[in-house]
């Protein structure tokens, strides 16, 4: 029940703070939005700011646990990073409203969520350090700079999925994973 | 000395921003670190907004200015991203703040100024997807999807640079124009 109401929180603060922005977003807008009463809100969050820390949170973790399952699989490194990008455009582009969010209000949030709010960014891309580590090792990809590699791959990622959900181009979406995975084609063995 | 003055307000505003971010930044603070009377201030800008989406024009404009010096020397499309790449980063090697302001403000102001924001980012965009169009004119590179690959290329160059300066990891700044150039190098033909 109480991840039930977190959950329908969540959902209507993404479509709320998508629509107005995190500033222009008072707790009262997310419970109308919510049908719940403001004060029940409060049970779970105590301010906006953990509110917007928690969307970052848990569509982070949505990913980590997926990436998770992928590795299971052991499948070589460039069909993993093809089934995650496909995935994760797929579902921005089915709720543009989220993608919004996470690519727009990073920033947004002062004082202690925000550094929360970086560290789950930073987590992603740690992760996909790692995979690109893996793949080294496995000798599936060249001697790289990984560290960066991880941070360009998922900047690249930010970068067109902000552009294509603000101008809006949500086409661009759907040509995205094939593009970013044949730019970085060259540091495959 | 309007210029000039300008100047100087967006110089002490770089700094104050950067430190305190957008939203916490009062026009007093941007007036005591300029060394001017607030009154002096409003005699340029009506508004805080105001300031930002100036400081977004005046840096995109540079870049414009530079992409058309480039272009009138008629260098090979690699070259002359090398040169835009090389200029870019290390200009934001030595100016930190300003980086920071750019990558991390660009969505903080709200209503009519926030479009002009957007407006001036979309013009680099625009701008590097002509420079791949010439490129693709004079077979230098691949017939790809020259839009997306000004999205992918803007964004990429973002994310290096909002992880390299929020980290802060500033030496990344220098090994970016190489590791970005080597990762598109299979477009050209």
């Amino acid at each position: 029940m109480a991840q039930n109401n977190r959950n329908k929180i969540k959902k209507a603060a993404v479509e709320v703070i998508s629509k107005k922005g995190f500033f222009n977003t008072r707790m009262q807008d997310i419970a109308d939005e919510a049908n719940l009463a403001v004060g029940t809100i409060y049970n779970y969050f105590s301010s906006k700011d953990e509110v917007l820390s928690y969307i970052f949170k848990n569509e982070m973790q949505r990913r980590m646990e997926y990436m998770s399952e992928l590795k299971k699989e052991n499948l070589k490194i460039k069909e993993f990073l093809n089934k995650f990008l496909t995935r994760h455009f797929s579902l921005l582009a089915k709720n543009p409203h989220l993608g919004r969010v996470l690519v727009r209000e990073k920033d947004f949030s002062r004082g202690e969520e925000s550094g929360k709010i970086k560290e789950h960014m930073n987590s992603m891309i740690d992760m996909l350090e790692m995979i690109f580590d893996i793949g080294v090792k496995r000798e599936e990809i060249k001697a790289i700079n990984t560290h960066l590699m991880a941070v360009y791959f998922f900047g690249s990622m930010q970068g067109i999925i902000e552009y294509a959900l603000t101008e809006p181009e949500i086409e661009l979406l759907e040509s995205a994973p094939d593009f970013i995975l044949a730019r970085i084609n060259d540091i495959f063995i």
